[in-house]
C-alpha cells in the first residue's frame, strides 16, 4: 500500500478517492455470480430499472446505456446522433471544446463555439451563432447543442433557462445533449429547480456522471428511443462496451437503489457552501457564485504559498495581485479537513487585520 | 442481489465472474487514499514498475499504458502507429477483423485479410498478401501486422513462429502488434516457449489482457518508446483515459506483485486440459487441439440438448450431425463443476456403449 | 507540346487521351459566360435535365450531383448513406476493395468482402456473408451492397442478375450502390438488357462515369431523393465541389444532348470485339469472355516481348508459360491501330504455323 | 448554349468565367496524345518543372502535387501532416474555419481559432492561443498553423509578417501551411514584397490556386520533401487523384510557361484598384483597404437597389444605414464593365451633390 503522509489534503477535483464503500461492497457481494457481459448482465438491467424509476421513464421512451468515461459518453452520444456534415454547438468553456483532446473532431464533427456566460449557453448568443452558420453547403450544418449541467464553472441551469434553450433547439430543428458529469451536484443544489423528468422532457440525450459521484468509473447515457437505434454498436465501436459490464451496472444500481446518489451530491455541495461562505465572511471575493461543489475564490498572491502548504487546488487564472483558485469538494470530502481549511482562512484574516 | 439458481454453470467465456478477490481487496484497502487521475496515480505507477520487472524492461525502452477494454487497446494501438493511408494486415479470424464492430475502420484504417491457419498468421500467406498490396498509390499501404496470442481459436504461437513473423515484418518495414487479451493463458501454456521479454524483442507493441485474467476491467499496452510519443493523447481522445485510473492500476499491481497473473492462467489452462482429455478419452473428437483455455469439441446433435441442460457454452459451427461446441475455462472456473461435466461425459459414453 | 514519337500505341486503359473534341468545343463556346459555381451553374442544370430525360426520371425522384473522380463518387456516396457502425458489402475484386487506397475505410466504414464470380456479386455468396455478419453488436452491420457494372473484369450484369441482387437487398434492408465508372460500355454492350430506368428502379444510388467515356473528368451521381438529403454538404466536405462546376456540367450536357455517350461506348466495345475475335480466330485463349471494352487474352511468354514493342497493356497474371494480358479500348481507340494489332496477331500465328 | 442577356455583370467572385483561352487552347492542342494518368502524365511533369523554375526549387527540396479544388488542397495537406491528436491553429475568418463544411474536422482534426486582425494571423494572438492549449493530454496538441495569402478579406502578408509567424512556428515546433487560393493576386500586389522562394523558405507546405487564376480547376501543392512521404496516397484516398491528371498539368504548364499567371493576377488587382480609387474619390468609405482583387466598400442602403440593377456582388455586412459590399475582380474582368461601374458611381455622387 502506498501512503504519502506529507501530501496536503486535496481539493483538486471530485475524483481523487476510490468509490463510495457501499459500491465496493456491492461489487464484492455479487462478485462470484456468473453473468453475460457487454451490457447484458443482470446488474446493468437492474440499474436501468432503478434509473427509469428515478426518472419516471419507461424503456419504450428512453434507452439507458453505460460507458466507462465522460469523454466516451460525449463522443459516443454525439457520433451516434449526427450525419457526417453536421456540427455541434457548444460554449467555448465546454468540456468537449477544450478538455477532450479533440475527441469530438476525431469522430469527424466540427464544434461551433459560442461565448459562454458564467459557463452557460444563453439563447441569444446561441441563435446569433446559428444565424452565422447557414451558408449552404459551405458551412457545417448546426445540428446538436451541447451543454453541461452543472457547468465547467460550477454554475447551474434553472428550469426556465433549460426550457428556453430547449425551445430554441426545437424551433430550429436541433438536438439537445446535456453532459451530466456533475448532474448530481446540479440537481442536488439548493437553487436547483430541475428534475430528472425535466431533463428527459427538455433534451434528446443526456448522461449521468458516476465517476464524479462516488463510482470507480461509469456514466449512464439516457437517450430518446427515436434516436437510439444501434446505440450498442457505437459503444462497441469506440471500445466502451466492457466485457464485464457488471462493474458499472452494480455501482449504478447501488447509487440509485435508495437515494445514495443525491445524498452524496448534497454532501459535496454542503462542503463547498461552508468553504465559500467562510471565505466571503472573511472578506475574500468569490470569482463566481458557488452554486454546486466548486468554489472559485480570489486569493492574494502574498498568501498563496501558505495555502499551498495546507491544501491542494488548481490555479484558475491570475488577476493583478490575486490568483483565482478552484477548490472542489466531493462525496468524499472530509468535514474535518473543511473545518481546518476554514479555521486557517479565519486565522489569516485576523492576522492581517 | 440477483441470484438465478436454475441457470446451468457457464463455460461461455472467461469473463463471466467479477474480479479475483485479492484485486477487490486491494481496491478496498486503497480506496480512501487521494490520488491524481488520468494515469498519474501511484497505483498505476506501481503497476508499471511491476510489469517492467516481470518483462525485464525499463521505462526508457517501452512505455506502459492502461485502457479499459480490449477493443480500446486495439483501436488506440493501431491508430497511434499508422499514417492515414496505412493498413493493418490480420488473419480473417482475428478479433479486429470480425468482432469489433468496425472499430479499426472507424479510425480510418483498412484491414487486409489473410486466411488463418488454425487461427494463426503464417509467413507465406502473409507475404503473399503483402505482395498483392503494392500497387502505389492505389492500394492502402500495409504497415502493421496484427495477431493474437493466444489466438481466437485458443491456439499458441511458438517462439520460432513469432520469430519468423517478426523477421518478415522487419525485412518489409512493418510494425508488429500482438493482441494479448489471452496472453496470460498463452504464456502459461504447457507448450509455450515464449517469454515476456521475447514479446518485447519481437514486436513493436503488445497488450496484456486483464479483463480475461481476473480483473474487473483493464488491459496494459506495452509500446516501444520510439513509437509511443503522445500515446496519452490517443488514449484521452478515444475516451479511454479514466479519471480514476487507479481502478486499473490497483488491479494490475496486484496481478503482477507476486505471480498471481500466471497462477490464474495456469488454473484456466489446467481446467481446460482436464475437460479436453476427458472428452478425448471418452471418444469425442476435438475440432482443434486444446493448447490454452478453450476446448472445441464435436458433440453429436442427439445429445446436445442434454449438454445444454448441464452447462452453458457457444455453438461454434455445425458439421453434419455434430456441433462444434466451444467450452471456455477461466481463473474462476470451479473444479467441482469441471468434475461434474466430466462425469456426465463419461456417463453419456457408457450409456451409449 | 510534348510528343513521344517512339512510344507504342497504348491499350493500357480508357482514359489515356483527353476529351472527345465536341466536349472541348463546348467548353470553348461557353467559356466567357458568367456563372455561379459549386453546382449551381446553368450547364450543370442543363446536364441534369438531359440525364433526367435519358433516364425517364424527375428531380423529385432522384437527385443528380457531379464530382470530379470515381473514388470521390464512391466515397461520397457511401459516406452519405451509412451510419458510423454500418458496413459495405462488396466483391473482393471491387474497385473500392482494392484500388482506392482505403478511401472507404478512411470515411470510417468497413468493407465486408464477398468472393467474386467472374468479377460479379452473386446472391448466394452475398447471403452467406450477410449471415456471417449478424453478431450484434460485435460485428459492423451490413447496410449497403456495392457492385460495379461493367465490373472490374469487364463483365456485365444482366437484368435478371441485378433484379435478383436488388431483391436480396430489399428483403434484408440493404441499400444497393452501382459503381458506373464503365456503365457506358455496359449499357451499350451487345448482350446488355439493362436500361437507365432499370438502374433507377433496382438501386438506391448509382453513378455514371464520364472520365472513362470521353470527358476530361467528372462522374454523375444519381441518388434517390429519400436518401439524398444534404448531399451537397458531403460533396463539399470531401473537396469535390468545384468552384467552376461548369467544367463537368458542360461536358455531361454534351455527352447526353443527342446520344454521344452511347455512341462513344459502342465504339469502345466494337474495337474490343474486333481484337478479341481476332485473337480467338488465331487460336489464342481468352481468360474471360469479352463483354465490354476489356480483352483478357493469354499470350505465350515467348512472344510477349514482341507484343510489348507494338502496343502498351497491363500484365494481369502469370499462368504457366503464358501471361494474361489486359487490353482496354475506349471511345478514342484508333481503328487503324486495332487493325495493325490484329494484323500482327495473324502474322505471329502464321509464322508459328 | 445558354445566354441570359438581362443578368447584370458579375463581380461576385473570381471564378465566374471558364478558363483563360490559352489554357483551353493548350488542352485542345494536346488532346489526342496518349498519357498515363494519376499524376504521371507528361504535362504534369512539365508543370512541375516550370513551377520549380519559377520558385527556384528542386524536386529534392519540395514535391509538387496537383488536386482539383481548394478544399481538397487544404484537407489533404493538413491530413498528411498531422497525427490524430494534433490540431490546426487558424484565424476565425480562415477558409477552413468557416467555409469548408467541416472538411478538416472530417479528417479528425480540431481547428483552434485565433481572432483575426484584418483577416490576418498575428504573432501575439497566435502565441496566446498556443499558451492556452498546453494542458497535456486533455487538449489537442497545436501542431500546424494555417493562414491564407491573400486572406479571405483580400489583405496581404508582408515578408516581415510572414517571417515573424514562421519564427514563432519554428520556435514552438509547429508546421506552417499557407492557403494560396489567391496567392497569385497576393504576390502580384503593388505592396507585396514576398517571393515564391520566400514561401518555400518560410513555410512547410503551401498551395498555388489555379481555379481563381484562370484555370478550369486545379491547385498545386508545394510540400517540403521531409514531410511529403506518401503524399500520393493521401491524394488518392481523398478522391483527388484524377485519372486524366493531364487536365490540371496542361493548365498549370500554360500558366507558368512564360509568366501568364502573374499577368492575369496583375489585371485582377488593377481592376480592383480602379474601382476602389473611384469609390474613394467619390467620397465612399472603404471597409478595408484594397490590397488585392477584393473591394469592400460601404454603400448607403438608399442606393443599394440601383447598384443591384447594374452589377452582381455579395453583401458582406450591414452597418447602420450602410451595407458593406464585396466586389471581386479577376483575370477575366472586363475593363469596359469597370468603366461603366465607375461612371455610375460618379453619376450617383453628382446627382446627390
Amino acid at each position: 500500500m502506498i501512503v504519502k503522509l506529507s501530501t496536503p489534503y486535496s481539493f483538486l477535483d471530485d475524483y481523487s478517492e476510490g468509490a463510495h464503500p457501499r459500491l465496493l461492497e456491492a461489487l464484492m457481494r455479487n462478485n462470484s455470480s456468473q453473468q453475460t457481459g457487454y451490457g447484458t448482465d443482470d446488474y446493468s438491467h437492474e440499474a436501468r430499472q432503478l434509473l427509469h424509476a428515478a426518472m419516471h421513464t419507461t424503456p419504450d421512451e428512453v434507452a439507458i446505456h453505460f460507458v466507462p468515461s465522460g469523454t466516451a459518453a460525449n463522443l459516443i452520444s454525439i457520433a451516434s446522433c449526427l450525419r457526417p456534415y453536421e456540427a455541434v454547438v457548444a460554449v467555448d468553456s465546454g468540456h468537449i471544446s477544450c478538455k477532450e483532446a479533440g475527441a469530438i473532431e476525431a469522430t469527424g464533427h466540427k464544434i461551433i463555439a459560442v461565448p459562454h456566460l458564467r459557463g452557460k449557453m444563453v439563447p441569444d448568443r446561441l441563435e446569433r451563432e446559428l444565424d452565422r452558420n447557414q451558408f449552404f453547403p459551405h458551412m457545417a450544418k448546426p445540428r446538436l447543442v451541447y451543454l453541461s449541467n452543472a457547468t465547467e464553472l460550477g454554475t447551474l441551469y434553472t428550469r426556465a433557462e433549460l426550457q428556453a434553450l430547449s425551445a430554441v433547439c426545437r424551433r430550429r430543428g436541433l438536438l439537445l445533449l446535456v453532459d451530466g458529469a456533475r448532474v448530481g451536484v446540479a440537481l442536488a443544489a439548493t437553487r436547483n429547480d430541475l428534475t430528472w423528468r425535466d431533463l428527459v422532457d427538455l433534451t434528446d440525450i443526456f448522461w449521468v456522471g458516476g465517476t464524479k459521484m462516488g463510482a470507480l468509473l461509469g456514466e449512464a447515457i439516457v437517450v430518446r428511443r427515436a434516436i437510439a437505434e444501434g446505440f450498442e454498436f457505437h459503444i462497441k465501436q469506440h471500445g466502451a462496451l466492457l466485457g464485464k459490464s457488471r462493474v458499472i451496472g452494480v455501482q449504478f444500481a447501488e447509487l440509485f437503489r435508495d437515494g445514495l446518489f443525491f445524498e452524496l451530491a448534497r454532501h459535496a455541495n454542503e462542503m463547498a457552501r461552508r468553504i465559500a461562505e467562510n471565505f466571503v465572511r472573511m472578506g475574500f471575493a468569490l470569482a463566481a457564485e458557488t452554486e454546486t461543489n466548486q468554489v472559485f475564490v480570489q486569493i492574494p498572491d502574498a498568501i498563496l504559498p501558505q495555502l499551498e502548504e495546507r491544501i491542494r487546488f488548481y490555479e484558475w487564472e491570475k488577476v493583478d495581485g490575486h490568483t483565482v483558485v478552484r477548490i472542489v469538494t466531493s462525496w468524499a470530502t472530509d468535514e474535518t479537513q473543511v473545518e481546518k481549511l476554514n479555521a486557517w482562512v479565519r486565522q489569516v484574516r485576523q492576522g492581517r487585520a
